[in-house]
């Protein structure tokens, strides 16, 4: 029993939508072909393929995010070709060197809100030719990014026109695509994702399963030969079943799309709140993901009753915290939250 | 529907067993910490520290047994170092280069039953300290064999004195670990495995869990920075909670082991019912697999009614089939099999 | 000062030819562009694509064989990619697992005569597909083989023919190509070796050079980037000049052929006097390795003043030892060995 | 015959030093056993020794800097684990991602003249322990750095203190190392190197060798198995006695260190001739690498009679270019250069 009231920490702190463990019972005895031959996975991959109507995209299913980020990657690149990817970006400094390991540069970007640009690639094309460096090969991206910022379809329609005319995939990090789908200030859909990148996946982790995401290979090149990357990395379950059978769940009328409006809904009562109570933010909050302003004795007051990571130093007095809301956060949770950070005071 | 009765094609074509499922729901709205850091996890590996009293084993839960096997040997080989395993071994030729993907070279050994001894070690000792050979730094075994053969105690005691006197690594593969410590022709526990080799995993995949394997690392310095190679290999699961859960359960009251045990007397009975109809097997049946030498008309008429592979070509009209039991096997069908066998006539 | 008359242990225990001394004399403070850029690079090339008229190789010079065959394997595999090699193959088991460190696993056939045929390569079609195999994306052969063996026209023709059917390619190890094309049991052109082989290489190493191998990439798709993959080994020597003079003197004239010429002739004149004293070889004497079958009382005897390694042993009585001979060996030096020879006696 | 009239590009234009090629001569017939077991490499070993009267170092010769590099890297660091470089290192983009393809991360630090100090290691501590990150495991340092800067002996001590305080191993590439040693700004002795470093190379490449570095293994536990990570890494050449004898006698009677100064001095008078025609410089000048600030017309001029690369553009109207001096630029040369600066006029 957690001495805390509530984690804000992550939105994988739960275990899963009801549904889900509804369809595995239901399913426990009937027999299967293994590595993702298996009936659920194949009504998983048509229920995906089905939002995604003009695009012969194939579509795999992995454990976790690390592990789809490394098979991309290695599956992409020449031995020589290096990714580019915001300093925030996970694949940077989070994965503990998983790129570095199948033999690839990570090449960093700065960015302020976490979205990779068209201007910020633009420097890269002089190292293009010289033999002494990497050669770019991918960009890599999140949506929602890091900062629970989201790209829009100008921006992502710049990226994808650039990437293609430089001949580099692009590549879409989705662990949180749901919640940037379904927040207020996005443009895109799933539609569009498919047609203006070259492989992506709908993270299931975050968003009420398991565990898993659905990687969806989109560039035909990138497709040949893909299901021997997977097995080579290790990210080919023998029970696949355990994969198919909840993305099919996660798919089943939208459910996916629902938990991350709830996780949206959520976190955007939270933000005003927070602004009303006076507090701004070190990024525009849109998604489920809220980095509140605070000054530091209302941060310790906080975390004797919320677990949530602090995020940023702003100054002496003050710092960023992380709040994040997910499928599962009762609204009783979020006023209470509310009361309790009012309760806390004003700054002086 | 699948128009098969039954499959005898693996021990992972179930889902998983009610004792799990019911662990799952009572759980999922339950918050936890990510990363393997939950509950769950700790009582896993609570649990399974019991059985070996005497080690302090490191325990971390991973999501399938190439990936086991690739940070293992990722983790515990010097660059030159290879890894010796017997030609009939997963990890030579059965996993699409995923040894050699983290660099490194599988040094094979021929055997007749899978089984690797300390007389066919002994010639790869020549090879030691030639500059222009890798230098074998790990065996690998697996327990049951790929041929469902099992390693007794004076074997593996040999093994263990060989490899510790030449500074190697020894690593034993237990996807089917469970069938083998429940064998009749057994005489190890887990305490033994726990002192005998320096990594070993339990499968969970096989023996009645959604999916993973329990990771075992004995030897202090390959416990050293493990973690750092699970996360860098993408084995490291946000919702550790999903794995933890899983083993807690299966560890419960011994639940791991009496499935294996069903499997290994389901498949016993089948033995006996084969043998009295006069057909011999490619090696002594032991464990939850078997290799009948049947005729190709017996095998092709089986073949209408249950999934299973064929496994060697004997000669001309005879080949050896591949039958493998599961937790979840019911008597009715082993029973049923045995009649259809006889029904499908004698060889002439 | 040695201890030995002579050494015939390898084709590179001499320093250099001196044609290429004075050139390095004559061009010592002549400045040149880095990176095999400079003048004599360049020279070096067109000479050797002189000898393929029909061909549009890339040439490039790298410092030694293990390097070479390390980055074309590099550039020519996809990560689950294997290439093929005679278990004799200097790649297998001779580089301290080079190639397997770039990722790659060395799948392994078994010849008698270090010999690759499309008999041995039809097995190998069957693992095409299998998603748990890696897949051959290459195959390896070198000329003269590791026994001194060559291939003649027709079977390398056939080779090609397949690979090119299966979308394989085909890299000769040309080590000591020289010595195998001025055999008298060749048939093969250089530019029949362009035509039929993705890509090869002729050594200087062993033929008379400081250092240094010649690569050339006749398939258009290895091309590419092929720079890149050279910098990355660390295979791209800054002063290129050095390798590109060697080769310029080497291919001026012909020099290179000329040198393999007298190794191959001394050796015959050996082999000889070696059966005229009644002893066999272990493959039939044909370039500038032999491999004598003799007793071990004989061999002793040599050793004292000859060094040379011995092979393979054939009985409890007798080995095959190997004796290269190079392009210094002096006449004076073949004569008095056979003298040597026969002094020891007959065998009873 | 090329159109300038000298090329300031680097120190690697001109072949090498007759002292060298004499001794290559001498030698040409003389038989010597392979892979670095020849006389020549033994007294170059010893040579180098000397210098270093109080350190049990292994002494290895490779072909080149890169691959020197990365065969230390591969050696020093664990899967996770990262090398630290200063932004403007060799190994962090002028290697096209040679460190990368053993497996590992470069971490960069930011630094404004080439130098890593223990201020700007500091920050790193931060990430130890971080699951998610890579660990630091060795810093990376080049003296001379590319900007021509040297180390001072505190500068080297506090490094070296604080490294071994975190267990990380240090490792200097010495390819323009003779340079730093006889700069008049240095402090420091082979020995200081030697008492300091884990590892560290001295160049021959940039020295008046044909090519190849000398690597000094000084950490015992770095020298276990270092032959097969250079076997491994193509870096064994079979000729060793080629760089042997190259180093034996660049270590004869102090010789590379004559060259060095002969370089030096050569860039100071170049130096104050152009200071004196009112130029500032990017760094001090120091060794045999300047980077004058000129206005882009003069570059102009210049370019129509040297090759010299330009560095780094200062504003609209001027840069700084990259003069190199060599062991063998002759003195009439430095005198027409500045000659030639002042005949190009003032800025105005």
């Amino acid at each position: 029993m957690s001495a805390y009231t509530y984690f804000f920490r992550d939105d994988y702190s739960e275990g899963c939508h009801s549904n889900i463990l509804r369809a595995l019972e239901e399913n426990a005895l009937t027999q299967q072909i293994g590595y993702g031959n298996d009936d659920y996975t194949l009504e998983a991959r048509a229920a995906i393929a089905k939002l995604m109507p003009a695009h012969n995209a194939d579509i795999h299913f992995v454990s976790g995010g690390t592990q789809a980020n490394l098979v991309v990657t290695a599956a992409a690149l020449k031995p020589y070709q290096s990714v580019i990817s915001a300093q925030t970006g996970h694949i940077n400094g989070h994965e503990a060197g998983a790129i570095e390991a199948t033999g690839h540069r990570v090449e960093i970007i700065d960015t302020e809100d976490g979205l990779v640009t068209v201007d910020q690639l633009e420097p890269l094309i002089a190292q293009l030719g010289n033999a002494n460096s990497t050669q770019p090969g991918m960009v890599y991206i999140s949506n929602t990014t890091e900062l629970g910022t989201v790209y829009n379809k100008a921006t992502l329609s710049s990226l994808s026109v650039f990437c293609r005319a430089q001949g580099w995939y692009l590549f879409l990090d989705g662990a949180r695509l749901p919640a940037a789908l379904t927040a207020p200030c996005n443009d895109l859909t799933l539609a569009d994702i498919a047609a203006l990148t070259d492989a992506f996946y709908i993270g299931g982790t975050k968003n009420g399963g398991l565990f898993g995401e659905a990687l969806v290979i989109v560039h035909p090149d990138l497709q040949t030969g893909f299901g021997y990357h997977l097995k080579q990395r290790g990210a080919l379950l023998a029970k696949g079943r355990t994969l198919g059978l909840q993305f099919r769940e996660l798919f089943r009328d939208n459910l996916i799309f629902k938990l991350a409006s709830h996780a949206n809904a959520t976190a955007q009562t939270m933000a005003r709140g927070i602004e009303q109570l006076g507090y701004s933010f070190l990024v525009p909050p849109c998604t489920n993901q809220l980095f509140p302003i605070l000054p530091k004795r209302i941060i310790d007051g906080l975390s004797e009753k919320y677990l949530f990571h602090t995020w940023h130093q702003i100054d002496e007095d003050h710092a960023a915290i992380r709040l994040v809301t997910s499928w599962a956060t009762p609204d009783a949770i979020s006023t209470q939250f509310i009361a309790d950070l009012a309760n806390l005071g004003t700054e002086v």
